[in-house]
């Protein structure tokens, strides 16, 4: 199973901590091992970072660790393949388009099982991975829905909504996206997330000997959401996602979400993928 | 001015030491230290490194002169602003859209005045420069002719033609576009190439005290293009392109060029740009 990382903050974060204790899933203290992906917005455009080579052992992941790049939003992936070829560059996530210009981020974990959307042709697919179509059709719909201009955030949380019920009959759809104002998160199977706000706390991460007070670098005024596969931190709050629960962040908070309607079959589906990982 | 960079070849092939050159033109040996970007094709996907910080001081710049990426298309930019906030990350060249199921890329030196192409709205720049309307100007022609499926290179090379014509009339368009299969350039002021192949020679870098026989990393079937704002070495046959030229580039040859209208009004405004750099 792949790894998500996400993070919606309500000032531009440096993300480098957690990034320590996720990198080190990529090939050290978990099989994840396929190569991974960053990318950090800033305002509308977003700084996309892939490597084939396992995040454990990448310079790319090398030079991020130190590298302060601060960003409001943040999606993150490691691969343990599935689907595609996990070497090629055009199969690696997170996925980016442009959508009334802004650059949009997608990164999934799961796996769609004879999944072919039908597509007016506006967003195509460069590489061979479910996750792309899926993230294509998500556009595709959007830019339906208003071909030039922005709609309204509502508007796009509804579409998401449709979107990912109907995805979600094909598999397992935890995914992440993003247009560097709010963060959705989807959750099929496994998604856990946390609002770290003041008071901030000292958090110790679970895959690495690394702690912080996030106290002693934080401001009252700071708050973010970090969205992870599995807590990245012991002590603090984090909360399971449901299957079928979509979030919709912004400025560190939850803004909106939603109880999606998920099938008998795909529970029990789901159930039996969960005890095989 | 800003500086551009563009290799094309037979085989894939390692960048870092035309870049080490180049990247010293980012604050060292010349004055363009406003941010700096990348793109490395693999097939039909590319990656793109791009920063704010000059790209003689960028961590970057720094690891991606120790990492060896291999590509048979490489774009490259070094940006000395003109339009647009240069801090900002939707501003940096190279910019990247899909088309096709394939990603391009495109950067560009020079300034088009008043430039303000009308569009269908399936590209839309997410930045303020006159260079990514450029770009999402040409995308959004190669749609209109070829909707879904790609049409054939000599039409999109034809395609090409006509746009550069047309949006050279609006100031200097000097650019570099890939696709991964071919790497296009249009010179409007300045640009050289050169074409580095058996029997290859040693060749010293203009801007850095580094040299390198190509002919002991090279096989006689290796062969590539490389593109230049100003050759990058000493003792090689760098040829200077002519005003309206345009080169269409594959497998490390030229394989189709044209030389398109300038008017003389054009010529002489650029004669007169030239001479102020």
């Amino acid at each position: 199973m792949c790894q998500l990382l996400g993070m919606n903050s309500a000032k531009p974060a440096d993300l480098r901590f957690s990034l320590t204790g996720f990198a080190a899933r990529g090939g050290l203290t978990d099989h994840h091992a396929d190569g991974f992906g960053i990318g950090f917005f800033e305002d509308k455009a977003c700084r996309l970072f892939v490597d084939a080579q396992p995040a454990a052992t990448s310079p790319v992941a090398e030079m991020l660790k130190h590298y302060a790049i601060k960003s409001r939003n943040v999606v993150s992936h490691i691969r343990k393949a599935t689907q595609g070829d996990p070497m090629r560059l055009e199969n690696c996530h997170p996925f980016t388009r442009e959508l009334w210009g802004r650059h949009w981020l997608f990164a999934h974990n799961g796996d769609l099982i004879d999944y072919q959307p039908e597509s007016a042709g506006n967003y195509q697919p460069v590489g061979t991975t479910d996750s792309e179509r899926a993230f294509c059709a998500l556009m595709e719909e959007l830019k339906r829905i208003s071909p030039r201009e922005p709609c309204s955030a509502d508007i796009v949380f509804d579409t998401l909504c449709a979107m990912s019920e109907r995805t979600a009959e094909f598999g397992v759809f935890n995914y992440l996206l993003s247009n560097g104002q709010s963060l959705f998160a989807h959750c099929s199977t496994r998604l856990w997330y946390l609002v770290r706000e003041w008071p901030f706390s000292n958090a110790s991460l679970v895959d690495a000997d690394l702690s912080m007070d996030f106290a002693q670098t934080n401001n009252p005024e700071d708050r973010l959401c970090v969205v992870a596969t599995q807590p990245l931190t012991r002590n603090e709050n984090w909360q399971q996602m449901q299957p079928g629960q979509l979030l919709w962040m912004e400025d560190g908070r939850i803004v909106r979400q939603a109880q999606l309607e998920v099938s008998e079959a795909i529970r029990q589906k789901h159930a039996a993928s969960l005890a095989c990982v």
